[in-house]
């Protein structure tokens, strides 16, 4: 799956089912929530152990001390927020009410749209808040710099650009790779997963199965005389939201926009279709007339071979391609359970409108875990290695009581059912950790667990890992136990058993009734249906073929129903044979837990995390990306174009190389505090520069700058390189080597008088 | 571009062209050829230098001794490739007559034709011959066990699968990932090279531009009734092999069917449609009659955003995706040439009939390189690096003259103008070397060169890295000095400039004669036209320019004409100025370097190339693979179930993945020996195995035994982890640690036992 992706179809998929909830899983989210609602006396403990990443020690300080400020925001704050919570209570307890007295549905959605409008206008201004407590972040400013060191940019400028597609330069392809790299080792090695890489290009019939070929649409409306279409949300909220400013507008007018707005989620085709009728909505290009709403699925269709008849799509995730293989994948490891296998991959969803630049594009990187597990049994024999990290837990119930989100260790959630299972929450814990180690602010992360009317209905329990940026927060992991449903799905479609067997404790005996045909009289007497007699015979139930016994032995035939067709059988055709059978193993369809990461969103919200304008001089921006994903992990910067200068640039050069480390040599005439400052736009953090002292004193050494604190400080030119290769792997912190090596201040000093 | 892809456009372009061929590249290409046909003497010297590499050494003197003796067949068989070379030497010779005395096409068309014919027949003869001697390999023993332990199958086999779809599984795709890791490696980072990541959907007008649109299509004929389609030269080509084969059928039919199989690469739509009228030919599947050939492009159609409107493709090749970034990347290396750029990432065709397992497929991976460089200086840096490096080239003159392949240096090559100019040569090496580090035996590469015939128009030389599998020569990379072709095509296209600047030797004043308009009374005359009439004015030549001055100060005014409408111009909208201008810098469009990697190409080779048969067991197969890209670097194996082992394991497997070294536990009671035969099967090359002396004695050690020798040594528990990583960096070679560690028999000779 993933979060906006397969978030659709869920979504869809709710709507379609009128927020009809599985039981059971409304209820695992809220005991656990129930029992837990007032736990915060817990979640003040200390904080968050001890995570692998980059940033100085301050700075990480400084992040986790606002991590503990999201739990217990200030009291004048909390004052401001307190009428905005108890909305959002009333409207939940209600929604609670009207669930348990099983009113009407319509009622219900009306009810719960109301609650996800209080909701909103309650994150909003705590928004609102944090932005004022913190400061304005300058999206303007970020943006133009990603621009212009081509981290990334719109695809095919040249030939006018084309929405919701973007390419990578240098530097964002850099980062993609060290990201994508950071991510196997930390699930796919340190886990022992399996990975696949399977095809796009995906033929119908297996999104069909999945459930992507039905659900996985939107509404739009086109200009009746251009052609132009628009997401018929977009556009009706778009509209009545400048209903709501307008001043002219009348009272009434206004008040049923905010009516229609807050339920929104909840219309369908004709629903749509009456609120544009209702309000004449032209479209706001041109002002001409706008269709009915029609559906628009958003995948990619491809026509495959030259035929064009078989018909196919680009996959809208990546998740499938796991799913299909189960077999093999289950072979592979000599048929054990549990085993994870991953994925990373392009999917691609033709959007209607793509905005918010790489947070919605029609192109984009996933990668996708899908955990096969017992689902008699969704421990973790490593959870216990995790157990005392603290999360950001926003549960479905505080989400209902206009509570905010509390750390909980992830331990203790999992005891309280809060947390469904072992499993899923030892992934929450791992992609906490990853998302740390690549850089995300700690204080700006949360797992936002999905409310029963937004779950699919066969997920048990989901919670997305939510990172906060300058477009409020933004689904980056979703993590669903998605239950037996996918496999039980293909298995469906295809007749294909997928299943896992475990030995029974001990041998069971059963009774069989079978209902064995003669095949040469059946052949004989039903000759073209003689497969339709057999089929459904195979498939009889025991009660069934007990019944059968009966009329047979009293009337010496029997009839079935077969697709509308009636077939007679008689004795000569069918024996019913009684037998015992020793069973040793027994076949389960196994549960799937899934972690399914946006890696563009993650990228763009790690960005927006490390961003910083240099103090005291607003022109040199840069971003603090940790070494792990950094483009380059070094500069090499010899201090003058003097010949004796560059022997000492290819020596560090060539044994940078030796040791995969990657890095830019500048060597241009600028002055060392410019190239700094350019070497900080591309993120790289550390600077190794070659000095008049490199060249002429002895013992050889040079100075290593760390581009977040610009200290400085003077190395051995032997020692040079392993130092910079154990920062990249996480062995040495620059406060290690601050006490090592003597600081160096000559550099730094030269540099700012510029 | 690559191979089999841009392959197709060159040859198409090249069959539109009816073989014109630009005079330039032909000199260059043959003038070195002839002047070093006969330097047998030279190949003769001692072999390729050092390349790091895996394999034991008298594996690689093996491999190496082939390699020679692909120059030097042994005296028998040369004897009987001599009349097969004589009759290619006649054809050759007859081809360059007809070009020297500009014969008509369709007699040169069908000299060409035969010459490939007689090349095909000599080339048949030689594999037929090499294959006699190095004994048969067995296809289907490796499918098996691609299959079994899923290195890659079929994508949605559940579903009934789809033609030229594959999926890789947990061992293809760690294959696949190390390739490109080590691919990163060798170019990018070694080479300081850009690399980018671009869209894969791409808008129409790109690859109109690109020629993609109209060029990179088959032709096929369709079965009336079922529909069933069929590329029709496959098609024709199979029908008269059939004829050839047929003992019935009378001489001067074979002959015929001869002569058109000769040719068929020569055939238009009208060509092959009589083909097939004149054949009466039917399908071969129903026996249906069939269509006239239609033209089938290529590629994969999709619609983007939901309009319907806008056209686009999935990108046939990664290429596109760095020509219309240019100016980006210029400005992101501060305008400063040569440059190279690099990508990787999917690319899709949708064949008509695909085959041959990976090597033609519908959706694959590919790595290209482009390297910009200013046309008037090709030279390279680094080439004085790798001028000794022995290359098997197959130059064209060679082709033509029935010769085999010659080792030559490629400083040699580059000198003689052989190999086009030292950037491309320097290609050539780091490719060799990068296929040699990966597995490719070294006796089985070979560089040929494109014939003047099959090379696109605009290209100046064309090189393809060929490696030899049990389908024959296959075209792995592409290696294409592309002139300033593609950036072009681009400017056409958008009117947008892409080109680079250098600084003139001194400056140069220049005299300007421009028609500088008035533009208010421009505008006020021509209103809505007025922009066709100022852009028409600017694009003016000098000459042009002066000519209207006549007219103009002889008449008072002048007409001119754009679009078919004439526009009439008087002495108050335009002014003639004539001035002098100082040039420091002179504009150019850079040429471009090309190689083109196709990775399940050389992936499904290297397999071919390190698959064995275990000597004495049939049953045992593996693949030799070099630890660099071995899936696992390597095993982890308790020799017994017993407790006290279990600390060991967990041990040896947590410093296995603090050090990233990918590996394998395989704690089943299998016996060692099975257990070696299953790692040996996922191409493990070390296995470190725990046994009752690790458990029991200290110092504790462990044995590490090596999977092609299966020699096994007692190494230090401390020791072990740091000798893999040493292995698997290529700092270590097994022989040393033969040296340095004590060698253990017992446990190999247990698993001898079984």
């Amino acid at each position: 799956m993933i979060f906006s992706i397969r978030a659709v179809t869920y979504y869809r998929l709710a709507r379609k089912l009128q927020l009809s909830v599985c039981g059971n899983c409304k209820q695992q989210a809220c005991s656990g929530l129930f029992s837990h609602r007032n736990c915060s006396a817990e979640a003040a403990k200390p904080s968050v152990p001890e995570v692998s990443s980059w940033g100085s020690k301050k700075v990480r300080q400084k992040q986790l001390q606002r991590a503990k400020e999201t739990i217990m925001a200030s009291p004048d704050l909390e004052a401001i927020l307190a009428p905005l919570r108890a909305s959002v209570k009333e409207q939940g307890d209600y929604v609670r009410k009207l669930k348990e007295s099983k009113e009407s549905d319509n009622e219900l959605a009306r009810a719960v749209a109301e609650l996800k409008l209080r909701k909103r206008v309650l994150e909003d201004k705590e928004l609102e808040l944090t932005k004022a407590r913190e400061g304005d972040f300058d999206r303007i400013k970020m943006e133009d710099l990603i621009k212009r060191r081509f981290y990334f940019d719109q695809s095919f400028a040249i030939y006018g650009g084309v929405t919701g597609l973007y390419d990578f330069g240098p530097m964002g392809c850099a980062i993609k790779t060290n990201l994508l790299s950071a991510w196997r080792k930390h699930f796919i090695l340190e886990e022992q997963m399996l990975e696949v890489d399977s095809s796009c290009v995906t033929p119908e019939p297996v999104l069909k199965a999945s459930g992507h070929v039905d659900r996985f649409l939107d509404y739009m409306v086109k200009d009746t005389k251009t052609g132009d279409c628009f997401r018929v949300d977009h556009l009706i909220k778009a509209h009545l939201e400048d209903v709501q400013k307008d001043k002219k507008a009348p009272d009434d007018s206004k008040a049923r926009a905010k009516e229609i707005i807050a339920t929104i989620d909840n219309l369908n085709r004709e629903g749509f279709r009456d609120v544009v009728r209702e309000w004449k909505m032209k479209s706001p290009i041109t002002g001409n007339d706008l269709s009915d709403p029609v559906e628009f699925n958003l995948m990619f269709g491809v026509s495959i071979g030259p035929t064009g008849l078989v018909r196919g799509y680009l996959r809208p995730e990546t998740a499938q391609g796991i799913f299909v293989n189960f077999k093999r994948l289950l072979e592979f490891n000599q048929g054990k359970l549990p085993f994870a296998c991953a994925q990373i991959g392009n999917a691609y969803r033709n959007e209607i409108s793509p905005r918010s630049g790489l947070l919605r594009v029609r192109e984009f990187t996933m990668a996708e875990i899908e955990h096969f597990v017992d689902p008699s049994n969704k421990n973790h024999p490593k959870f216990e290695n995790v157990k005392d990290l603290e999360l950001n837990l926003f549960a479905a119930c505080d989400q209902m009581d206009g509570e905010a989100a509390k750390r909980i260790p992830i331990g203790k959630a999992v005891e309280s059912k809060l947390v469904a299972n072992e499993t899923l929450g030892y992934f929450l814990a791992r992609v906490y950790l990853f998302l740390v180690k690549v850089g995300v602010d700690p204080s700006k992360v949360r797992f936002r667990q999905h409310m029963s009317n937004e779950m699919a209905h066969y997920a048990c329990d989901c919670w997305d890992a939510e990172l906060l940026t300058s477009y409020g927060w933004v689904e980056c992991v979703g993590c669903a136990d998605r239950s037996a449903y996918d496999l039980t799905q293909h298995t469906k479609a295809t007749g294909i058993s997928l299943v896992a067997e475990k030995p029974l404790p001990a041998p069971v005996t059963v009774d069989v009734v079978e209902c064995a045909p003669n095949r040469a009289v059946v052949g004989k007497n039903f000759k073209q249906d003689q497969k339709k007699v057999l089929d459904h015979l195979a498939a009889l139930s025991e009660k069934d073929t007990l019944a059968l016994e009966n009329e047979l032995t009293s009337t010496g035939k029997f009839s079935i129903n077969v697709d509308g067709q009636t077939f007679e059988l008689t004795k000569d055709m069918v024996e019913i044979k009684k037998y015992q059978k020793t069973k040793h193993v027994e076949e389960f369809t196994p549960g799937v837990i899934e972690p399914s990461f946006g890696i563009g969103r993650i990228m763009y919200s790690v960005m927006e995390h490390t961003f910083h304008i240099r103090e005291g001089d607003e022109q040199r921006t840069y971003f603090s990306l940790p070494p792990v994903i950094a483009p380059f992990k070094c500069s090499v910067l010899p201090l003058s174009g003097n010949q004796e200068f560059q022997p000492f640039v290819k020596q560090l050069s060539q044994a940078l190389t030796a040791s995969d480390i990657s890095h830019k040599v500048d060597d241009s005439a600028g002055a060392i505090g410019r190239r700094y400052a350019r070497t900080d736009e591309v993120a790289i953090p550390f600077g190794i520069t070659i000095d008049f002292d490199t060249v002429n004193k002895k013992p050889t050494s040079v100075t290593v700058r760390e581009r977040d604190s610009m200290e400085q400080i003077r190395v051995g030119m032997d020692e040079v390189v392993p130092l910079i290769a154990d920062f990249v792997a996480g062995r040495a912190k620059w406060a290690d080597a601050l006490k090592k090596y003597p600081k160096f201040v000559q550099q730094e000093a030269s540099a700012k008088k510029e």
